[in-house]
């Protein structure tokens, strides 16, 4: 696969070997002595130590953070603004998951900007402005599924409460993004499903959310088609690697599925920008109280919260499920769609199945009311619909 | 109808009455003397008269080039430099439709850079580059056809040869994009079907490319959505006003169509950096030898382009004939689409009917066979292909 470049909207390299690219654009952005934030367990393989390698062998002086692991909170982001100045940093290389990236960019903002993180916060009043340059920073993300690598935003909870606050600012988007499909080959099967929902339910709920922005619409879609041609390919390839068939690693239909769920991710992250909806209302809910994966999550409630959306996107539903190729192109087809999906790629049925009771419940649904994402949905969604929604995602009822 | 901001690949303000935003965002950028470059048709029109108000009243010192008519040609350029500097200007505003937008590119790009502006021409052997800062430079359309808002490229002729000369740099797309459906309204029905046509040539052009951009992709086929159900109907408004329907202008109707088709200019205009195909080869042969408006002879040679492809792009054929809502969902129902499209705003079914001859024939297919679009076409195009494909489209056989 060729290297394509994007300039859309920030620029993008995409393509098998995409990352070799990195060392001259680090030099051609001025930097020298980069920094890269990375999951703690990626420490030790070849995509970490390779990449700083390759920083090396071009004469850059880098040097790794990996104290990145589960959901991100702020004392990690704390540990990489002194890993940073420790190194005496000028730029920041993001590699890794959706939580490797979103810490890396909370230290970037916390290289200039004084006081606490959460000082950040958007919309809190009173919140400080992010109005000093930025680090050098780049991204590169080895799965497909937050689009955080694309994105302006990133989220951290805090370490007790385990509260998710969102820090915005234009200033962190990637100055270059390197989109190589061959870093997320290793992924497990479990870890591409959750991903992979991930991206799809930012697509979806972008293409359903308040507001009119038809860029979005049309890359929401198109994203959609190709996470539906790639999502259970990819889960099924990840089983057999892990059930010993390494060879398909490399495999070209393995790589032709890695490399349409990456573009459907960093598609999801771009179209986002129009808003989301409830099930993200409902998975933030659940990552708090329950500490659960986020795209694990989204996985399991978006075909409740289809369902709930129906009355008012029925026309929209089906679109979507024109694009994803469902046997029947009506909401229901859509809904239907997202179940087969699921129970392809081995996300469950319920919430129950996750480990989810009914004595979250109160604390589920106070958190999902307070959540910035449901007001985007196109249908309200007040106290009593979020009770009803977890209650059926619980029991599948 | 709100204003919504998109940033997304550039600031985009869209929306009725977003133009009242330019004087704030002009003093944003630090600008104090603005030059606006615009049609010479519009000079004494209320959005020509009205926008250098708009700014005088804001405090900023404005001066108006209308020295834009016709195909641009580079001595308008020459012209537009000498107003910038005798005006003592430090930002452009690009007012108008493709054609004023592409000089005041062209000026933006001769304020700062030596020599003779063909000397900057793409991808010409010893082309000089486009390395130093460009003065301030937003844009506003009026018409929904070429997106050149958007874009970072201008098309230049030469005054004698009308050879189409174009100039390339990401320093050409402007720093906001004030994308006011209303400043559309008053556009007559010919201007309003060829423009459209202008905008639906390069969506579907880029859809059909060869390269792997799905967002380009996704938007190109939700562009064509909301050209499809605007185009006719803003065609059939306009003439209705021309008919003396003057109430018609403000029509809520009315408004969403035009709101429709600036919004999928603007998505043409970003979706064809993927590329575009061999309808433009045409159209570029055509303005070049027969002067004609280039979004007219698109619009009548998009069918005959589309059956040539049709064997190598049978399945995105179809896709863009869902996209249009064409009674038949496959290539052959999108090409009649197409020329049930034409027929219904006012395009000539021949270029015989647009006074293109067969004494044309050499001169056209020697100059498209040169032109820069068709190596993106998803099927080759020999001189032979062109030569038939004239000879079709001249006589509709």
């Amino acid at each position: 696969m060729a290297i394509y470049h994007y300039n859309f909207p920030t620029r993008i390299a995409f393509g098998s070997g995409a990352i070799a690219l990195l060392p001259a654009a680090l030099k051609e952005l001025g930097a020298a002595r980069p920094l890269i934030v990375t999951d703690r367990g990626l420490a030790s393989l070849p995509v970490v130590t390779g990449t700083n390698e390759l920083l090396a062998a071009a004469g850059l002086a880098s040097s790794v953070f990996a104290g990145v692991f589960g959901n991100p909170v702020k004392s990690q982001v704390t540990a990489g603004v002194a890993a940073f100045r420790a190194h005496g940093a000028d730029a920041i290389v993001a590699l890794g998951g959706g939580a490797a990236i979103d810490v890396a960019k909370a230290i970037a903002v916390m290289i200039h900007h004084p006081g606490d993180l959460f000082d950040y916060e958007d919309e809190k009043p009173g919140a400080r402005p992010i109005d000093q340059p930025l680090p050098i920073y780049v991204s590169i993300p080895t799965t497909a599924g937050t689009g955080s690598e694309v994105g302006r935003s990133t989220v951290i909870s805090d370490d007790e409460t385990h509260v998710k606050k969102i820090i915005f600012s234009p200033r962190l988007m990637a100055a270059r993004v390197f989109a190589d499909p061959d870093l997320t080959r290793g992924l497990p099967a479990s870890m591409t499903a959750a991903t992979g929902m991930d991206a799809l339910t930012h697509l979806v709920e972008s293409y359903l959310a308040k507001g009119f922005q038809p860029m979005c619409d049309g890359i929401a879609l198109e994203g959609v088609r190709l996470l539906a041609r790639s999502l259970s390919p990819a889960v099924a390839f990840a089983r057999r690697i892990e059930a010993g068939e390494r060879a398909l690693l490399t495999d070209p239909a393995h790589d032709a599925a890695r490399a349409d769920m990456l573009n459907a991710a960093l598609m999801g992250g771009v179209a986002f920008q129009k808003g989301l909806g409830v099930t993200h209302s409902l998975a933030h809910a659940l990552s708090t109280v329950c500490d659960l994966h986020h795209g694990f999550v989204n996985g399991i409630c978006i075909p409740y919260a289809m369902a709930f959306n129906k009355d008012v996107a029925a026309g929209r539903l089906a679109e979507l499920a024109h694009a994803a190729g469902a046997r029947q192109q009506t909401a229901d087809g859509f809904i239907a769609w997202l179940n087969e999906l699921k129970q392809a790629i081995g996300i469950p049925r319920t919430l129950a199945d996750a480990g989810v009771t009914s004595a979250h419940l109160d604390r589920l649904v106070g958190i999902a009311v307070a959540d910035v994402c449901h007001p985007n949905n196109p249908k309200p969604v007040a106290e009593p619909d979020f009770r009803a929604l977890f209650q059926r995602a619980l029991t599948g009822g």
